[in-house]
């Protein structure tokens, strides 16, 4: 029988060393690596189908639900998606070292601040073989040292593809300690992670809502984590009609299961009777259940009834709740207490509005006149997510390379003393 | 009986309301308050003098330490820093609001990062009734809404001062509860304030190491914190003898109880036998107690011994452990080992170890040939300082009005969709 503590314990140690060689590494090295590991990905490609065919087995065998199945599968083009994420990585610039802001100060220093990496990363997933390769390619080109630990169901996957990584990190001439899949599934070993904060710099939980809470809540190390996505989006008495359908349309029904979707339309009373009816149209052509307020059932033949629970509820479902407020202000005050702070949009030509909105609305993405769905690293230049932060600290909003870093002051002097 | 949970529920009720005012407050109100509240402490000096009174008397019958009764005490001079404190931190420039990298995307959209503040910040200290004061000021300048807690010592002291904060803010057309000062002495309100998620966005405690472990291990809010200052001086094969000596003599005995005073001097071994002898000569003319490694002993007579503990001591106190090392690797292995990621120092003339030194070790401030004492707020010219945090998230080394905002992204188009 494996002692779980232990077995973590030294994980933790050769994590912690492999970060000394890490946060010196330069950029050239670190692309190599990445190239290696997509060479060995590619090269093993039989091997990883043959091991993945194990998981999906296992899989099919405990009843495991066919979504679930889907995300477990390594089929050749996932496996051409994780070299490409690869490749696009190796392409980003290393955000590692950049000085900023070293300027003379009145004692002769000079005082800036440095890009470092945070250290240790410790990422606990479900079982997306796929995510094993982003999560330690976006480490890696950061400087960072990571511990993963996937779901349990992907477990011959995650050690097929950790062969595939420590192969590329050793080809690369940098420690294959950089990055450690944990290699048991006993769900002990989750609960050292999180609270090694000897050797675990800060922890990212990618998943659903009910493992990022228990890990947030059992963690006592930092966690960078996403929430709810309870967005809205504002119908401005401003607005452009065109730009008012097209965004309140493409925000919900582009994707619906994702956390940028909106949930929750709002629209200025002045312009509910011209654009709701319109608009519903499409939304129930598409499918999409609605839910109103009073006012917007006075408006839209068989609209549903929008209870309390409506407004904080993240549906990721086709289903809208629909309110008429009566200015900007109602709509500010109703999304500061029902949003889960993460992506708002307004719709409107109004200058003054716009520039209220996007003040006062304390979300980590605040718009407008766009899609909610530009929430995301890859539509706002990072060039890759680790996924999208709803704390306040740190990271807000979508997370690339720079999040998993932070600045340390550098003081540059010839003898001073106080 | 004070009911403290529904005491604390409506105080963090208007604690959350007052930050939608604050948070588009202008640099203008903001200035304007801080100089009121200049003001009214100016017009209420016999009051606060007064009510400072009871607090010392109090604190004299129950026998309070005359360190501790010295920092109670609001002397003149006391009042008078205060008082120039609110005018610096008007002189400032104000953080919120400030839009950085927004850029157009090949969709069409523009991105940007917009500075904003945290929201509701919860500050824990001891009795020093000029923190109140200071802390006060920085959130209000950042736009931030604070719920303060001072120690129980000096409740009086602190309602006379809540009351002049009340008064500057409600001159400038500032709601007053902008800034809370807790009325209780019940330790349970403390508790209910680092639990509070859904009214506080960050708890920042002040004090000594055994207050500040028990709010980090409580809190269930992120807390940005400093604890241990264990910072070391290496002077390098390569150093100038008199920045080496004058360095590592600043750094220790310009403050003892300091957070950025070294406590561990390192020394390269081809140096040893030049510089430690009249350096250590200063420190005992100092009163410094000198402990050191064997090859120090063997260098400096009557030396103590250093064990084990004191590489991870942080003395505050004049006392010194020394070690010779063999070199820089050595050196940064020492420190990434015992250091507590405060301040560390190489003294080098030489260029590409001193780069070497900035980029691997791993503290909040890393400095070549400057004493560690320089790490500080002022001199790093953030302006003013609410603690320096050891912490690798968000805040790293000192906290100035920056490091109580974070960014937003915003995003503005003109009709896009997805």
């Amino acid at each position: 029988m494996m002692d779980i503590k232990s077995y973590m314990t030294a994980l933790g140690e050769r994590a912690k060393q492999a970060g000394r060689e890490m946060c010196r590494a330069d950029a050239g090295i670190k692309n190599m690596a990445l190239l290696k590991i997509a060479e060995s990905l590619e090269k093993n490609r039989n091997k990883l189908v043959e091991e993945n065919q194990k998981d999906l087995l296992a899989g099919q065998t405990n009843g495991l639900e066919s979504a679930l199945l889907d995300r477990l599968a390594l089929k050749p083009s996932t496996i051409d998606s994780m070299i490409d994420g690869l490749k696009q990585i190796a392409a980003l610039a290393d955000p590692v070292g950049a000085i900023s802001h070293l300027n003379y100060r009145p004692s002769g220093i000079q005082v800036g601040q440095m890009r470092v990496p945070l250290g240790v990363i410790g990422i606990i997933y479900e079982s997306r073989p796929n995510v094993t390769v982003d999560a330690a390619a976006l480490c890696l080109k950061s400087g960072n040292v990571c511990i993963l630990r996937g779901g349990s169901e992907a477990i011959h996957s995650n050690q097929a593809i950790a062969k595939c990584i420590s192969e590329g990190l050793s080809a690369a001439g940098l420690p294959p300690d950089a990055v450690q899949v944990i290699q048991t599934t006993d769900r002990a070993a989750v609960g050292e992670l999180i609270t090694m904060n000897q050797f675990v710099d800060v922890i990212v939980p990618r998943g659903g809502k009910g493992l990022i809470e228990r890990i947030s809540k059992e963690s006592s190390i930092a966690v960078i984590k996403h929430l709810d996505g309870i967005c809205h989006v504002y119908i401005d008495d401003h607005a452009d009609s065109n730009k008012a359908v097209n965004i309140a349309f493409n925000a919900k029904t582009h994707r619906y299961g994702v956390c940028n979707a909106m949930e929750t339309l709002l629209i200025a009373e002045s312009r509910a009777a011209e654009i709701l009816p319109p608009l519903a149209g499409q939304y129930v052509d598409k499918g999409v259940e609605l839910r109103g307020c009073e006012k917007t059932r006075a408006i839209i033949n068989g609209c549903g009834h929008a209870s309390e629970e409506d407004w904080a509820t993240e549906y990721l479902a086709p289903i809208l709740s629909i309110k008429i407020v009566a200015n900007i202000d109602a709509a500010i005050e109703h999304i500061n207490t029902y949003s889960s702070s993460h992506t708002e949009s307004i719709v409107t030509e109004d200058y003054t509005l716009a520039r209220r909105f996007l003040r006062e609305v304390d979300s980590s993405s605040v718009m407008v006149n766009a899609s909610t769905r530009f929430a995301d690293g890859f539509e706002y230049g990072l060039g890759a997510e680790i996924g999208i932060s709803t704390d306040k600290l740190h990271a807000r909003g979508p997370v690339g390379l720079e999040g998993l870093t932070t600045l340390k002051y550098i003081v540059l002097g010839d003898g001073q003393v106080r």
